[in-house]
């Protein structure tokens, strides 16, 4: 029998990336670009691009709550373009093969079971650190098609709205996000800070990097912004822990490249909060397919789907 | 074949619930009673007291967190009395059946799927609202076997130190050990309220049905009490929607009885928060195994053990 191919579709961030995947997980061919507001058109000139002969289907990861019965995308507050427009008949449509579609994190967690740092884990919890904040659940060796929303979940529920209509949720204090405008609010309101060099000077333009790089170069804001959110990051880790109990987390994101500070000191919170018996029992660990992830899981729902096999005796 | 029966034991609550249950889900005798230091002897007589001729296992429903492992209990803030004790082990020997332990949210959510309200999802989360506040997850007609610890997610991170370790914990804003102690609390301070005459005047032994009862008199004070415990229930109502958004959720335990102030409260609130696509389709309902939830779950084990059948094909 021949090699089976898929095309996994990540549109989990300010970037989309399209891959052609192996049936083995490996990846031949990715095209990795900003997403636009003409989101059908540029996923369309992407698959076409990067095509083997023929695929078993299209897998789509995206942002956003997935209506599962009707395989569209029901709002996604951090990516407007893919709501309202039903994808997944339109590349059916355009392509003539089966697809697929499943949210961001749930397809990350997915790559990672199937070919990551979740391999030899039957339960974790993925958490996407970036932006925003996003995660996907495996318990029993599979993954649970809810739509794991940590980063709405409300962890100080009488502070500031959240613009997903909740309040005080995890993200708004442990994105990538809630750290920039931090540091924005601060030194417009005169703090003294590295940061005021970065960017040729102009603080709008600060990355999560610059903030990290600024830290270990001593930087008092930067540590405190740091440390903070990965306080509450810890937070949103001990809730996890407590309720879903999991073998391990994985930690994925452009946030990670903060490990020393920032992932360390949540590490640190989610020991002193979370059940002692439970925080003994997980490793919290970073994801290894890392960009990847996205578009791997997103494939692998097609060859899931397609042997009608489940995810463990599936084998990569 | 002859009719199977199982001995099914809560030991969620103040009380312990000893019950010889049949295959079918009916509960043949029940023996309730108050849970003691000395849970062994207490469990070992009730059991003996209601045995048939032959029982085809015990499964035991207990708070705290399980060690699935060694099937002990690794801690129970609510019942240190099961704490260190090898339960499993001791009734195993004394009782020569097989021995099955799961954590008491889990079993009534577990009894609740199969003969209760939970019969018709295939995807549920149930709240067992009482002194404390457990839960149990339902997804793809199965228990999760996890910790489901519902009642110590944080939701006010910054808040008040919570006895299980943690800050802020649900339990300590929407249990009735929370709406009691405001209740004390306030009335010490010298807030006027209907619930002084209560108990003979010893506002020490007030019960949530008496505040209940205040508030349908009118009571400022109780009614403030359940309105806002009702909106703590809903931030968490709002988490567990967001990141499980089940089909359902049933909610259970002494506290429903306040239904139309308490949990109204709640809804309203959880409306508010959660996405509003994955709100609109979820049911949120009372139990309607109440008080029997978690001997029939706790007996269920049994039988699903024995059959190694999954949840899904056994049929009650």
């Amino acid at each position: 029998m021949s090699r089976k191919y898929a095309i996994g579709i990540d549109l989990g961030g300010t970037n989309l990336r399209v891959a052609l995947v192996s049936e083995e997980g490996e990846i031949v061919r990715k095209i990795k670009k900003p997403s636009s507001a003409q989101i059908l058109d540029s996923l369309t000139e992407s698959i076409a691009e990067i095509k083997a002969e023929k695929v078993a289907g299209i897998g789509l990861g995206t942002a956003g709550l997935i209506d599962r019965k009707n395989g569209r995308v029901y709002a996604s507050p951090n990516l407007h373009a893919v709501e309202g427009i039903d994808l997944s008949t339109e590349l059916r449509r355009r392509f003539n093969v089966p697809v697929f579609i499943e949210n961001d994190g749930n397809a990350a967690a997915l790559g990672e079971k199937i070919g990551g740092a979740g391999k030899s884990f039957d339960s974790f919890v993925l958490l996407t650190l970036g932006t925003g904040i996003g995660g996907g659940i495996i318990h029993g060796g599979r993954l649970l098609k809810v739509a794991s929303e940590i980063g709405h979940m409300s962890i100080n529920s009488d502070a500031e709205k959240c613009p997903c209509g909740n309040v005080g949720c995890l993200e708004n204090y442990a994105s990538a996000r809630a750290m920039i405008a931090r540091a924005v609010a601060m030194i417009e309101k005169g703090t003294e800070s590295l940061l005021k060099e970065c960017c040729k000077g102009n603080i709008y333009k600060l990355s999560p990097e610059d903030i990290y790089k600024a830290a270990l170069e001593g930087d008092t804001l930067s540590r405190e912004i740091l440390r903070d959110a990965g306080k509450y990051l810890g937070v949103g880790l001990a809730n996890i822990i407590n309720i879903m109990s999991p073998e391990a987390i994985i930690l994925a994101g452009g946030l990670i490249g903060a490990w020393n500070i920032y992932v360390q000191e949540a590490i640190k919170e989610a020991s002193r909060r979370a059940f002692k018996d439970l925080f003994d029992s997980v490793k919290i660990l970073p994801s290894s397919l890392r960009d990847n992830a996205g578009v791997i899981g997103a494939a692998c729902l097609v060859f899931l789907s397609l042997s009608g096999e489940n995810l463990q005796r599936y084998h990569y």
